[in-house]
């Protein structure tokens, strides 16, 4: 199945998003100049790695005699991923970076995720530790590590998660030991660490949380520490393997061209990143911009099994069908068909819109000359980044198995490809966070940053748009009901009956967001399907979201 | 993964679906019979068969020089399940069967199918086999195969599908060639052939839908035809193989343990099963039954993935709690995580009552001895069906879904189940009729049997039964949407509006019977938590069933 690069839907959904803004502050931001590197992207994306993707499904990344192999072609492409320069478009000019907006970036990456997840995860996971590593590192370790990693020459991992501790990282226990000469030694064993070791780099830099022997207990006890996969000189040449390895890769269901990885730290030489105790802060300046990548992770996923439904739609013949008149009709023909195919792509579009925002206001929140603006755009940025990261990657779970239903009989098939996409994306509302976890960050951290600022900024603006809008009653009837829902979040912060609404307030608020957005776009017809399908539906959503904790509470199974 | 037959559940779905008037029709269907077949058979589910789900996915079923043997342990599970009785529940006595309610049957199956889906299949085509030959055969046709059918000696399947013929079996190619003595010869390729060929019985016996040499084109020339994988001579015995053979097996996406077979006829004996050209028609005795039973996998697959989900939230820790003190809570104390759970459980319980009203209106619809009541059950359990097919396992496949992501990380490592759940659902909107053809069947067909009289008998029902109950108002709402949809459907049936909005009509029809089926039930909590999530939305469901097609004609990808 080849994938179409949808230029055209990205330049859309970026004008929608803000972007014609980021021209004033990026010099290369203008739209000639962003059609033609989405144009390249794409190109590469649906040229080099969109080919991989069965074949990463199907052999997987090996791990053999206590190393692993990356899926068959993947290690090739990945050279010429960073060849190209595609690993560096957002980074700082001073450590090789083309100094380009987020926003482009991640209109970028949504196609090379789209392309593969399994392959788009090894430079996501990369971009990560840059961003931890440009805000937090010494002049040395950025001097040292930063213009390899922004090449891509060598990849990053991030190392969290331990066997007790997933969404709860207070209980990390990887102990991290003065080696008298400045260095720590990290001992333990981290899982589910994304491309955490592979054979299409020259190296790898381990991000890791750990605690120092004297640090408190909980949260607050824990650092970031650096460590490579192999040790690196003062001049930056290699020189010899580290006490770190990866101790086995997980069997799952799908991205089995990541490798998952076991690590274990045995002795590991590494450094401080940033301040003692701090590290679960610093972690989060990846975390955060992790969210949004796997935001445009479900984007990209969602696109890609709208594309091959479709395509088997056109192709596919069965019956009489209300749209044609010859027999047998194509099933894209028959209604039914049509809806699932047209969902998943106002949807689509709805998320595509919804993560660019996100980061137009990522480029604004640090480049905006106002500082009125620039606070403005850094609020709903951290405001959108859950509903980016949650909202977009339930829509590609529910794409992706829309595309199987489709496909009818044959998307049950392995080899038909449709069932790859329905198993590979169903990891995205798992990492970086849970879908519920986003949720619980929405509405304990973002609905009050600002005293509100972010959610009342965002529903003038729809109210703005709205206004004399052809779907204005439904616009501002689901901006009312965000804003009903979000006072009496407000009101109950904290509480088992807030967090009992959390999920369905997220899925409010994607609904009611994404349908602005559409409404905003250049497919006047999609916005309206979608206001029927979705936004009409928003003011109902405020009993799920205000039912409260009680049920619940009493619930025992 | 251990499976807890959910008997009490039953019993309560029963109750709801007004099982109580069987007893007065079937000498054995009092509660403490009902009670102990149930119990009975939950044990063989979780103690015989639940224990292969595992294998039957790892290893699954093996195609080896032109024949297909069982996934590990399947044949000697088959042997015990036909040996306990369990494959006979409901057929009649005269042909061996112990003439039991089909509602206690589906109710046995759910816990059959709920541990293991690709197991219970093939016991599911046997019994599509016996009700379209105990309908349709001669009496020498019944002699011969009823009896070990019945008892499971030989197993059945159904051979519709072909490459060209998938919903619209108008286009089946397979022919029929008289063979001067009486029989026939088959020639063609079926395909996606469920339990085609196995190692686990005796004989299987195939029912097969070809074209006569003479018969006029499309559905209308089609008969049906019974073709067994071994011949029978007049006395019963086995006399060697047909001309028709496996040509191959599937891989797909989940239930690995139920071999998926192209069956390929070459000149294979067969004999007419009912009149000529009346194949289709025939083969709906069976596709209509099969539907139901394809509803309690729905079901049963839902119920396991919530015992899988909820028995790791019980035992997980991470975190603090809003409903525990301790740390680190179980994952169960978190809102967000008891919000899925408590989802799944009330919808599985929803859908449970919905399929057991079918299967109690079925039993009815045959043996009620007021014809007015006969027919009115006639006509529900055809309302009924489609409901039961494409609600239920929608809800199959999100209760799935949902298991994997209270999992978190885990859930994607196959080693937990939670993912086999996922990939084995997947299937079940789209095989017996994909959930959309049974949208289409409800609005087309079944809103209007009987005058609409399937329809007004739930409404009134519903209405009945919500005056003066706590959930009147979202009930009588409920219908209220309902009924307004079936009215504007019904104006247009036929018309490409009416196509565009049945999917959404029939998920309308689902939430809201349902939520009636609920508030019946013995769980208050249950049932006002269902009507906060659910039935609160009905009444804003309107809006995606009366969209109309102008937007979705206008589409061009």
């Amino acid at each position: 199945m080849t994938y179409a690069p949808p230029v055209n839907a990205l330049m859309s959904a970026l004008t929608v998003a803000g972007y014609d803004r980021l021209a004033e502050l990026f010099p290369d931001a203008d739209a000639d100049t962003t059609r033609a590197i989405l144009e390249a992207a794409g190109d590469f994306a649906a040229d080099v790695i969109a080919p991989l993707n069965r074949a990463g499904d199907l052999q997987g990344a090996r791990y053999e005699n206590g190393a692993v192999t990356a899926a068959p072609g993947f290690a090739a492409a990945y050279k010429q991923f960073s060849d190209g320069g595609w690993n560096s478009l957002s980074a700082d000019p001073e450590h090789g970076g083309q100094g380009l907006p987020k926003a482009l970036e991640i209109a970028v990456f949504e196609m090379i995720q789209a392309a593969s997840l399994a392959f788009g995860l090894c430079p996501m996971l990369t971009q990560g530790a840059i961003e931890a590593l440009a805000e937090h590192g010494t002049p040395r370790q950025k001097a040292l590590y930063l213009p390899r990693l922004v090449s891509g020459e060598w990849t990053g991992t991030m190392n969290l998660t331990e066997p007790q501790a997933g969404s709860d990282l207070a209980a990390i226990t990887t102990r991290a030991t003065p080696d008298d000469q400045g260095g720590y030694r990290l001992d333990g064993q981290k899982i589910f660490i994304t491309w955490g070791d592979h054979d299409a780099a020259d190296n790898i830099v381990h991000l890791v949380l750990a605690r120092l022997p004297d640090a408190p207990p909980g949260v607050k006890g824990i650092s970031l520490f650096l460590a490579p996969k192999t040790l690196v000189g003062e001049d930056g040449a290699l020189k010899g393997r580290n006490d770190l390895r990866p101790g086995s890769i997980e069997h799952k269901l799908g991205i089995h061209g990541s490798p998952t990885c076991v690590m274990l730290f045995e002795g590991a030489q590494a450094e401080l990143v940033g301040q003692e105790n701090q590290g679960l802060a610093h972690m989060f300046t990846m975390m955060n911009a992790a969210r949004l990548q796997v935001g445009a992770q479900g984007v990209g996923i969602a696109e890609r099994a709208y594309q091959q439904a479709l395509a088997f739609a056109l192709e596919r013949r069965q019956g009489r069908a209300t749209f044609a008149s010859e027999y047998p009709a194509r099933i894209f023909d028959h209604p039914d068909v049509r809806r699932m195919l047209m969902t998943i792509k106002a949807r689509t579009q709805a998320a595509r819109a919804i993560c660019l925002m996100t980061a137009v206001s990522a480029d604004l929140g640090q480049l905006a000359t106002d500082p009125a603006e620039r606070e403005a755009a850094r609020l709903r940025e951290e405001f959108l980044t859950p509903i980016a990261k949650a909202w977009s990657t339930d829509l590609g779970v529910e794409a992706a198995s829309l595309g199987v239903q489709v496909h009818g009989g044959m998307g049950f098939i392995e080899e038909t490809g449709a069932a790859q996409h329905y198993r590979d994306a169903r990891i995205l509302p798992i990492y970086e966070g849970t879908n519920g976890i986003q949720a619980l960050d929405l509405i304990g951290r973002k609905l009050s940053l600002g005293g509100g600022a972010a959610l009342q900024g965002l529903l003038a603006d729809i109210r703005r748009d709205a206004a004399g809008h052809e779907l204005e009653a439904p616009l501002t009837a689901g901006a009312e009901a965000l804003e009903a829902c979000a006072a009496w979040l407000s009101e109950r912060k904290g509480s088992a009956d807030a967090q009992a609404g959390a999920t369905a307030f997220l899925k409010l608020a994607g609904d009611v967001i994404g349908g602005w957005l559409l409404a905003k776009g250049d497919d006047a017809a999609l916005a309206r399907f979608y206001a029927g399908q979705v936004l009409a539906a928003a003011p109902a959503q405020v009993a799920a979201v205000t039912q409260g904790a009680e049920l619940l509470e009493a619930f025992t199974g």
